[in-house]
């Protein structure tokens, strides 16, 4: 059986394993306070070019997005968000739970329009009636986004220039950040990234690693006790040294990037086959995540061959599917699936 | 200065004044535990045509939804409401805040349309991964509604039946209920109205109250310790009576339907007026609030002579205004606002 | 049937209920933004001494306890309450509600005791796993106490000292303030109360008031878009000239203060009276709150001519009650009851 | 430098790493939908002798607690727990966070006396005024408690009583419950310990996995959409194969319990030493916890070869430690540490 299902159906990079192993019956202090931890955090502030660098290792992106969340806002606060991001849709409502308004935007293929930012920030202040209104207090975005988009440089830097404008700080979901910053399309490097925005997750669940997310608030303003909020949403293990392990290998030689580059290569080899077989893409996307619209009665005759996700109904007799690659996705997989289609 | 600005200028009517006085040295046991309290919970069960109901006073309309909401979700359930409903846009994310997500379906006129329910509901429970996301845990809906419109008969029956089928209670939200009731479009009675939804409040503020809501469990199954639900959101006052005595003379001989009905003819006189200068509607309404567009520049004139809400710009040289009655409303004012314009 | 139940059986001070007749049909802007508001405002911050204090009209106790904290708190802290602070016990849960531990400590006759506080938070900064708990991050007081017990100055600064110390707000709940400032051992005024907090809050509903608090943040500094905090828990009165009414009236010519002297005095009375009965008192209150310790076969009979309020059994034969006298009570009902006794 | 410090300083049992290795490429669903989570849930319903449980992993003790006790209660309930209770001092308010309120009752030793529930619920059910106070909606144990120390099954059997009584459930955390139940002293088994609760976690975190915690319903009634809860709550991993090798690998061949009676036997051995030395302990405790009292300058050169936890100050000259064994402890550790002292 061939899978595209998605990004996380292996365990993890063999390194990361291997190192786990090696270091496996060393005694360590817990809750992230171990010396390979910390060894994470430095080579995470050097990635991302900013040495002052507050990090954080978290277990998942739905606790990452919370966490982050939560612990900047005020009571009164919502985040803006695309209709389609995810903190909206594919989180159970976990940042409502936690007190707060997800306040949806309408967006383009996955991306939040800087234009439709400004436009919705500036009514709102002008609305004689805001103060009886959820307030806007963060511009959440996802670098890919959702649907496996990317925004430009350009736009990074509108949003960003909008959020100072407002006194509001950008976060950016990186969940698949690898599988962003190596797509050939990307105009955009992670210290740049973290210039624009004031906190970012680099996401390791889908980028190699078992688990685990690491947070960077890139000027070191974290919020004060910022571990305590960590601890209260549940996301501090106590052996963060799992999550230092990951991180510190990933981040060893540029491994993170080199995995992620081997899912955008797959995904440009997915891409070149399907546009030879004429099978129509739902958008483009330049990162992991191939859209495509298919025949349901073609589809569910492959789907005794191959996993993949079901996306949406395209019309009564077509649907859209999402194949993915991921860090270890290898040609034989492409070469399965073309023979099969 | 003329105002049409809102049905919540004036203090309250009369006759609850008066009671106010009649009985203000008696001692009564505090909550509402006192026999004017039962008293007008009696009367209102009358009213509604639903001798078993639970009948609950509140403070105020956003702490009426944020209580029966919070009182009725399961933490992983959200409500639905129209994009325009109240506890979506002006309730300060008080939903949201009690950690529960609005989930909002595009709406006609202010109104959920049944079928628009019907088809997200179908689609959430189809989708593969709606264990992923908030569930849709109860439907609500503002008779009328924040534009003034009306749910008719046959739309109640159809949005009940669709709760019935997927087992979700309906909230009507009545904040101006007497409005809605006594318009000359209404087709439904309020023992009616009470049949067809799991909950809803009788709104005293708008209409004639100095304050307070009267929630309503129609079938008597209101959530155990609803009460303590009360208490716990600041909605129960030491001195119950004060909203006892208010609804008990309210409900006293039609009293709450007369003074609404004030507001209906008053606003059909307005309307007629309007019609005869050619003013153009933003939307029929057929209740006690009335939209229109006027000029900019027309309307910068009259700001100075009547207190009116500004809605929304229509376009770039015109706005959208509301113009309200209320319970306290007299010939005189539209005759004056007549001259005026 | 008398009844000593306690300080909130009656409706309001007749005086409010004229002005609120007076005004009556005069159409005011709502939620707090009308002129009457705005004075009772100001002389507030007469009676306080606090020229730019901050001031905000919320419904009821526990509402105002909850948003003022919920307001202040990072979502990780809790207040530190004494263990029988109405917060802890008597509010259905509405601040752990809101997200944030009530820290009880334990108290003596109802009051916080600052050696304890002190101990408390060294404790807790010292603690090597402090960063796994939930953070100290404000004082709750209540003046008088739940057991109609006083702080002194002495007691008030020393708090207040402790407080800056830990960086912390101290915040006073004066449900009953009237009679704690009134009462014959009380040694600091509402300005010295007013300097020696953060933030209090001025009761009305059980000192004439039908319903109603005034929050106060004597330095002006609330937290931002405080009135946002005040809709989102519900505490918002479309018809605000309700509340600036009352308030306006109480703090004219020093209504508030008059009324709670009444009740001192009837307290003292009664006090005087049970005192040359033998009657035991469970504890030196000088307010209006008196407990005293009473067979139970007695209490059975009393209960047949007057209403009190159970407070805890004492031992096997013998239970505490509660007398409560207030600005309504007269001299003829504290000498029908030395009659029944 | 020797280390007695907590349970969780190493990595994982060598078996779990080793069956990560082989099962690491293998594509699985997500989500804790895979094979092998199916498989540890059998094999942990086989250990609890509950043939019908819901079995669900999640990442740690923290979220386990605080999504279990979340879905449980009614937002006006708290959960009733020993003053030492985890929830209650070092989970960063995560239960309040959630809206409930920790009712903590005095406790001997760490254990929650049956009489001390039962007299709680007798007084609170019977207080006039109870409707104004957090109801109690659960009870909540640790096994061992947070000082080591066991219930009997006498208690275990009272305790179960009393929540029957009063128609709560009774939850047990079992973050350590494998030294629990290996313990000379524990005098119930694991079946009879799911037979006397509603829900309980089995901890793998501190007993040998790198993370997780396996909550089990042993009636198998979890509140419906229990998953949407662990979502929410962020504890849902998308390799949800990470936990269930996890505990497949613990549950296979009574791996879990071997393990843990190892840190039992290193226990043993440590308390023998200790007493030969003639140290003083703090409590008894049967489990792998052990608290001793020591001088503080002994204290100060002892940490230089041997890492420990602090617990508190016992007086002016002496403090409290714990020194912990684990399924990982070897003898060696115990005899160099007899050798240091």
């Amino acid at each position: 059986m061939l899978s595209f299902e998605n990004d996380y159906s292996e365990g993890a990079h063999p390194l990361i394993l291997k190192r786990l192993s090696e270091t496996n019956l060393e005694q360590m202090s817990g809750y992230g306070t171990d010396p390979i931890c910390e060894s994470a955090r430095s080579k995470i502030r050097d990635a991302c070019g900013t040495p002052l660098a507050d990090v954080f290792f978290l277990t998942g992106g739905t606790q990452a997005n919370r966490t982050v969340i939560a612990s900047m806002l005020k009571p009164f606060e919502g985040v803006i968000s695309a209709e389609t991001g995810h903190i909206g849709v594919h989180e159970a409502g976990a940042v409502e739970n936690s007190g707060h308004k997800v306040i949806t935007l309408s967006s383009e293929n996955g991306k939040l329009k800087p234009e439709r930012v400004s436009s919705y920030l500036k009514a709102f202040f002008s609305d004689a009636n805001h103060e009886h209104m959820a307030f806007p207090g963060m511009v959440y975005i996802s670098f890919p986004t959702e649907l496996g988009t990317l925004y430009s440089k350009a736009e990074l830097t509108a949003l960003n220039g909008i959020c100072r404008e407002f006194g509001l700080p950008l976060f950016i979901d990186g969940a698949r950040l690898g599988y962003g910053l190596m797509s050939r399309e990307c105009d955009v490097t992670l210290p740049e990234l973290a210039s624009l925005c004031d906190v970012l997750y680099i996401g390791g669940t889908k980028v190699g690693a078992l688990l685990g997310e690491a947070v960077v608030f890139p000027k070191g303003d974290a919020p004060a006790h910022f571990m305590t909020m960590v601890k209260q949403n549940g996301a501090l293990l106590a052996k963060g040294r799992l999550l230092g392990i990951q991180f510190d290998t990933l981040f060893t030689d540029g491994l993170y990037f080199k995995i992620a580059r081997n899912a955008i290569d797959m995904a440009e080899e997915l891409k070149a086959m399907l546009i030879r077989k004429n099978i129509t893409f739902y958008l483009q996307s330049p990162t992991n995540q191939q859209f495509v619209i298919l025949e349901d009665s073609f589809l569910e005759e492959l789907r005794k061959y191959v996993v993949f996700s079901f996306w949406e109904k395209y019309d009564e007799t077509h649907s859209v599917i999402r194949l993915a690659t991921s860090w270890a996705t290898q040609t034989e997989c492409i070469e399965a699936l073309d023979k099969l289609l």
